[in-house]
């Protein structure tokens, strides 16, 4: 079973979100585990990340790829990573730049988005990523 | 009243996400009436465009914007475009090249997304567009 811990930094306000997350988590489920931490700011951030073995970055000013370079990209990762991987999402402010210059930094759009949305975008993203690898019919 | 029109192509699976997009439309409410149009295929797409006064497409390969630049952008559209804008996004295949030749072409994201998320991202920064140009704390 692979294993994908999401950190982001701040409270969830839309939970009315919550449902259309569940639906993927719960496609996902038989072949990955979703775990979705929470950190109040920053410095509780750096902390958290300093125990994960692979960290990626989620920012809107990282590296921008399309769907099909973002399954391969999962694919690497969780094979280098012995099956788990950690994804960062910063506060409204963005992540801080020591955390940035540290891990590599993807980003889904260079548009700011809400976490829950970050969230949702970044978990369908997951599941078009198994798909595209599957070569199913989803993507496309 | 500003009106913008969101012409898709493809019927609507996600309806799930329905309640995520309704929170927007109606906190949008007040300045900004939404209006969803489904086409069942391409020729369909073209037809319905060709009514609209002032059409944009949104297509992964299109242009990139910031949401500072997408609420300047959006403005200006408005004004230019007397209250109306259409906002027009693809099937799964994307939007026809006739279709991209002849309007300009904006991106949310390089990576591929089902219509519902790609609604609800767009609704999202519709709605940081207007509280960016207010001044509002909602964008940082």
């Amino acid at each position: 079973m692979l294993r994908l811990k999401i950190i982001s930094i701040g409270k969830t306000k839309e939970e009315w979100l919550n449902d259309a997350i569940q639906k993927y988590v719960k496609r996902l489920s038989p072949v990955l585990n979703f775990e979705f931490v929470e950190a109040k700011n920053n410095a509780q951030l750096q902390e958290l990340i300093s125990k994960e073995k692979r960290v990626i970055c989620l920012d809107a000013a990282g590296q921008l790829l399309d769907s099909e370079k973002f399954s391969s990209f999962l694919q690497v990762q969780f094979i280098e990573g012995g099956s788990r991987l950690t994804l960062v999402i910063g506060g409204a402010s963005g992540l801080p730049e020591n955390i940035k210059l540290s891990y590599p930094c993807l980003s889904l759009s260079p548009l700011t988005m809400t976490h829950q949305i970050i969230r949702l975008v970044l978990i369908e993203q997951v599941y078009r990523a198994f798909e595209i690898a599957k070569g199913t019919p989803y993507h496309k």
